[in-house]
């Protein structure tokens, strides 16, 4: 604990209505919007790993490392409620990183109404290492799990894939408000966002579910990044491939009745698009369905932290 | 992610009915014990920092990063009911050290009765980091906070101090318990752990009180490892400036009104002996009672992480 530091967020950090003893004590006190379930999150985001300081304002590290913690919840269909930010802070320039991190943390706490709440911050002679938790409440029809999807269920996406290495990956919109909205309109049956890749993710989902999906590939939405990341690599691959297998989208997969699939491609009731990139079915893995109407396997493409 | 440790972690992980879900999607759920409101505590510990690898086991380093996290939430007499665990692991041997790691962890989880309900799993090429949250209940006399200290109050502390660094400061036994009962049987006013060091949690404790200690040097407890470590370092400093200066003791610092401590100093209800090591009084800062009766200013000696 550095006392500047946290004298000087103790100024910074807005009061909060969740948030009865403010921060500074050995733990915080987070009051729930709902009774009996809390919603845990939790992701940590090393510096040349997530991001890389050398090439990124830390405003907009800081707002990715609370962003992706929203959209995990955003993928259960939970609201957050509140946020802990754990820092290892290399020594030299400490200080000013933080600060700038939390410049970024804040802004995106206070458009979602998320109380920062407390979190431990330290010094080292290593690179920056963020972890921050966020606690959401599980909501009406929460929560959205991975395990729900079920044979003949279509597979809905938001938004489109690909290139997020571009810049995307900092600037994530977490599409808490999306997935708060769309499970209350909609009897959702399962839930992830993409972190790791499209195809991995939903080969998750599929694992989870105990099934497998087929996928359109000329349905899948492909984010103009992708169009530029293919291009200036001219590595043989495809926007299509980066669009399954770069990850860090933060879009949500959803799988959903046909039925109500169709009202929602038709009712298209978020801000963002919608669409219908496949079919959750029996047999496990994942396939593709080519233009040409052939089904392959399907390569789960995307990220996996690898060590021996 | 790396899907085979979380398949380890997944069958080692014992079911708790804190946990509806079990691990491995999005966010966990956490079933509250009360409802209403929730405490969490979140600790950072970085090799070379916190612990070194190259001298103790990954056993012992697991359990010192959930055991700080439980102090903490004895610290405020808060139950534990579900802890979070975020590793940054070095490439090379990650997974067994992961697994070590959660080999101290477990055993500690399972004495309290805290479900390991989730975390994050990494590598990159940088040192082991390890960020763990835990959450708690209030319980009936909760929270306990730093803020509570009155003018007049006794200080008593659990245990005895100084020489962590020999080795207690990895075997952390968390006051859990001890808090929960002292609690439950008197009006505590305050309470901090010793994480920093005694004479500058003591300050913290009277810092957010806004009130000031004289202590009795004469009866603070000395632990055997801080006159070992005197004998060690052979420096000048005497083992009574290790007991208020190490700090990583993780014994807890109360207040309560002198009669209570008069009740609890007979008593004696918990294991390890409570001792009264001085007063609240209104005027700001720490002061020291030297044996002759002269008081005298104290420093807050203690651990802080610099960084500019």
């Amino acid at each position: 604990m550095e006392t500047a530091l946290i004298e000087w967020l103790r100024r910074r950090v807005p009061a909060h209505a969740q948030l009865p003893l403010g921060i500074g004590d050995d733990a915080a006190v987070v009051e729930s919007l709902d009774a009996g379930r809390t919603v845990v999150s939790t992701d940590m985001l090393m510096d040349g790993v997530d991001f890389r300081l050398t090439e990124a304002d830390p405003r907009r590290v800081g707002h990715k490392c609370l962003a992706v913690n929203l959209s995990d919840l955003a993928a259960m269909a939970s609201r957050p409620t509140a946020a802990f930010v754990s820092l290892a802070l290399p020594r030299k320039g400490g200080r000013a990183l933080a600060e700038g991190l939390f410049e970024g943390i804040l802004p995106l706490a206070e458009d979602f109404d998320v109380a920062v709440a407390g979190g431990d911050t330290n010094s080292w002679n290593g690179p920056l290492v963020a972890s921050v938790t966020v606690l959401g409440s599980v909501g009406q029809n929460g929560p959205l799990m991975r395990r729900g999807a079920r044979s003949g269920d279509r597979v809905l996406v938001t938004g489109s894939f690909g290139g997020s290495i571009l810049g995307r990956h900092l600037d994530v919109r977490p599409r808490v408000r999306e997935a708060l909205r769309l499970a209350d309109r909609y009897p959702l049956h399962a839930g992830i966002d993409v972190s790791d890749g499209l195809a991995c993710d939903l080969d998750h989902l599929c694992t989870e579910s105990g099934c497998g999906a087929i996928v359109d590939l000329a349905n899948i939405p492909i984010h103009p990044d992708a169009e530029r990341l293919a291009a200036m690599r001219a590595d043989g691959h495809p926007p299509l491939d980066h669009a399954l297998g770069d990850g860090e989208d933060f879009e949500l997969v959803l799988t959903v009745p046909p039925d109500v699939a169709r009202s929602m491609l038709t009712e298209q009731p978020i801000d963002v698009p919608l669409t219908d990139i496949g079919e959750i079915v029996a047999q496990p893995g994942l396939r593709a369905r080519d233009t040409d109407g052939r089904v392959r396997r399907l390569e789960p493409t995307g990220y996996q932290h690898e060590f021996g």
